[in-house]
């Protein structure tokens, strides 16, 4: 056996190192460092669970804490670097490789240590594809996970907040490597199985129950009528015209308003059940007035969102709940049905440039792409056709016999022509092409390409990109709705004109919108206040959201 | 909760009225019938476990002998119509719909009755697009699965043919669905925890354990000079040049050839350690050799294959395993790895046309293409670059700005230029065509784009299609590969010379390839006999395949 299963007996000495601190598979918190320095060796390829949301935190915290002369020179693989012990590892060259996809809140420090070479980077992957690397070349030694609660066997309890967890114990565990949970409670039965004990080796009852991010959190109050508009004109002009019923949202305002349209505007449009009926989102508060206004047929979620679990469990008949009664999330499954059985995604992004390749990556922030590079590609193997993806594929025409025609992806930006400190939102170049410049990376960060780019949605209207027949037309197009930054500026009027006449381009008043109706009126909930009124009381928004 | 529950309420009613024939979740298989026509309302979608290999066959024989007139027009939401039960309830009414992704030996009933208006079609899909519908607008009411053994509980052992199955039970277990399981047998503790018991509602002891196709298993007896000689051709001009350690290869015995050339002629180039370490790939037979040689690294499964169990189990460093030691196979997350995480494709198909599309499904065959259109397409997504794919990116070239530039997959066609009954694998059109018009398809089922494929092999030599910059010169590059079909006799020789001396056409004496050397000796192993012996005995081939 023994030249065949040298990983095997790897696995068998680590996990003795690690019994001599445990009682069966439980280990104490305050043991949580020793464990680790027990069972890691030296380059192991590491999962700390960083998700969209959920942190193995007691973990990480425990991670940053080895000593470096013990454990060193991990190569860490993980969805999310969130947490500052997510960091804190390679500047004690604990950890010295990296390959992840997600980096909201440690952008800027992501940035910073690539550049000042404390970070060798593998790639930032997109979610699906850094879980496909798991099953192929980026296998984890040791995975450090969270979970709600554990029995003494070791079964796990997710809750909610799935996310990740059974796809990184599913790679690590069948591959010889070890799983540790941190769970915030031991229990004497767990509420359903999410994890079967036999893929656990180690639970770790956590000091205080892990962090989660309530991060598609949108605040009505601070929507503005700019995005209300823009709303309009995407419900009216596109998920109207091509009869959308499976998509996913990115997170944005943007997108949060459409979701508060839904019962008002859309209503009156007379489209409630002929569009958004089937999603693959994330629970956002924002979705409650249509899903209670009967819009919403089912959501498979990604993850979970603070506050929601209470209003989910009272509604499966949409969400995806367990025998418990919450919310089964499971990121790998999501991305997928985001991918292959959608038929738009629509999101938000820093940049767009005159071909309209996007990025959100800019010189001092190394945020990552998440799910977007993802859904937001056209899926070439996708065979099943709809009418939605049909029409598109029509609009995009092609010369080969038509016996031949495939159909298209809608992949919609939708994006204010000034974001955030008053960034024009249209660029000539990417920074994200300064950005690999500067890293000497082989591969520039872009989000979503621009052949996979389908609508650009902006206050100034609508461009689709699917009409236009050449470059040129796609650039005066993409101009054409880039208001007054300097791309917009740049515009070739006349040529512009003649997009709009022919449907290429879309002002507001093309679409019979009236840019003074786009009211805050029109938003079925104005606050996070409202929102609670909507779900009966059973949405708890985190303190941070309240203000009553 | 009524308003919000009624999914709840109707499956609670379907676990009650399945109860009275059940002793706790234990249901006798002479009771199977019962139970279906008990929980089953008409219009169900229903997951009948046919996958690639594994079939409930024996919850399969019950619902094709329901009483029509209780249960009916079933939609049918499943992976493989490979039984005769699977189409037979078609004939009975039991089900009208259909959504499948392959039906090998049933291929040609399937274009029977679906030109006969009995089964009304829904789409042809790859599989992880079929996945992904489960949990938007495909979720079943009810998961008919297979399992080797249960517990009392109802947990779930499904040994090495895990396959479709945590797939289609998390999708219907969370969506207030009902999971019935058959297994081989009941036991005091399963092996393994593959499904979780509250994931499980019923479970069926059958009356027989459930069928499996040893469906990858190519004699290599049975194997050409032909098939030796493409693949040197590939070994040498695509594996070699490309450098490609991460890949996935389709069924076929050209593919399989290749499979026993890396430890002689892969050897002999110098290419061990170099190229095909990482698979996305079912237990090949075939590929024992290369495995016992040090070539493979690891291998991440779809399914098992029949008689390689035992060997799996000895060979834990290469193969994914549970805790009780046996394969884990997982056919979503294997198909995400060929689809992210491989970056070469290689596979066979029946027909190719002039641009490169490429079709098994004939006027009289609706075979399916399983997972093909996936792993064969290119995944805009992907954001991790590889040497190999950013040469082939290189090579597509295209006229935007460098730093923008992305890699591409390798999707290579390896045919020979007659197939079976001398038909010609190269077409003016493609037959999928005809059989979409005569049944009306919206979408004619295509296999592989050709905008996806980069290379074809045949015994004339290689195709590729990268570097050709218009439809003619890819046209001709094809006509070029095409031997003494119609479509190569059609070629314009002074353009395909001309492609040749571009390296797009590559002849056998181009690579350095004596098509005389092209020997049977060069396969690692001539006889399934050869195989077991290379695995030590450990392999253990079905009858059929033992002629000593």
């Amino acid at each position: 056996m023994s030249a065949w299963g040298r990983e095997r007996e790897a696995r068998d000495a680590r996990i003795t190192a690690g019994r001599s601190l445990a009682d069966g598979k439980h280990v104490a918190a305050a043991d949580a460092v020793a464990l680790l320095e027990a069972v890691l060796r030296p380059g192991d390829r590491v999962c700390l669970e960083g998700d969209n949301q959920k942190q193995a935190d007691c973990l990480a915290r425990a991670l940053a804490a080895c000593d470096p002369a013990r454990v060193h020179d991990l190569h860490m693989v993980q969805s999310g670097i969130v947490l500052p012990e997510h960091l804190d590892v390679f500047e004690t060259g604990v950890a010295s490789r990296l390959d992840y996809s997600y980096s909201g809140p440690q952008g800027a420090r992501v940035a910073r240590m690539l550049s000042e070479g404390r970070i060798r980077l593998g790639a930032v992957h997109t979610y699906l594809e850094l879980f496909a690397r798991y099953f192929v070349d980026l296998t984890p030694n040791v995975a450090l996970i969270a979970a709600v609660s554990a029995d003494r066997e070791g079964n796990l309890y997710t809750g909610p907040n799935t996310e990740d967890t059974p796809t990184v114990v599913e790679a690590t565990a069948f591959k010889n490597g070890l799983v540790i949970a941190q769970v915030n409670a031991i229990v004497e039965r767990v509420p359903r199985v999410d994890i079967p004990a036999d893929r656990v080796d180690f639970v770790v009852a956590a000091d205080r129950p892990f962090y989660v991010e309530p991060l598609f959190t949108r605040d009505p109050a601070a929507m503005t009528e700019t995005q209300v508009l823009m709303a309009m004109m995407a419900l009216k002009g596109i998920y109207a015209e091509y009869a959308i019923t499976r998509l996913n949202h990115g997170i944005g305002f943007g997108t949060a308003a459409i979701e508060l349209l839904l019962p008002t505007y859309g209503e009156r449009l007379g489209l409630k059940g002929k569009i958004a009926t089937h999603w693959a989102l994330n629970p956002h508060p924002t979705l409650i007035p249509a899903i209670e206004s009967g819009w919403v047929k089912q959501v498979h979620c990604f993850g979970s969102e603070v506050g929601m679990d209470r209003y989910i469990r009272e509604r499966p008949d949409v969400f995806f709940t367990g025998a418990d009664g919450s919310l089964r999330s499971n990121r790998a499954f999501c991305q997928t049905a985001g991918l292959y059985a959608c038929d738009l995604f629509i999101g938000s992004t820093l940049q767009i440039d005159l071909a309209g390749h996007s990025s959100t990556i800019t010189r001092s922030r190394a945020a990552g792409f998440g799910g977007a590079p993802n859904m937001g590609s056209d899926p070439h193997g996708r065979r099943h056709p709809s009418e939605t993806w049909l029409k598109a594929g029509r609009e995009a025409g092609g010369n080969g016999d038509p016996a031949l025609r495939r159909g298209r992806k809608l992949v919609v930006q939708i994006v204010e022509t000034f974001g955030e400190g008053l960034a024009p939102a249209f660029v000539e170049r990417l920074d994200a092409l300064a950005f690999a410049e500067t890293l000497g990376l082989e591969l520039a960060p872009v989000m979503v390409y621009g052949d996979d780019v389908t609508h650009i949605v902006t206050e100034e209207g609508i461009a689709n990109l699917l009409l236009c027949r050449d470059a040129d037309e796609r650039e005066q197009a993409i101009r054409g709705v880039a208001g007054y930054t300097e791309v917009g500026r740049g515009r070739d009027r006349a040529m512009v004109e003649r997009l709009r006449e022919r449907g290429i381009v879309r002002r507001p008043e093309d679409l019979g919108i009236e840019p003074l109706d786009a009211d805050r009126s029109l938003l079925a909930a104005r606050s996070i206040k409202d929102l609670v009124h909507w779900s009966g009381g059973l949405y708890d928004p985190p303190a941070r959201f309240r203000n009553w």
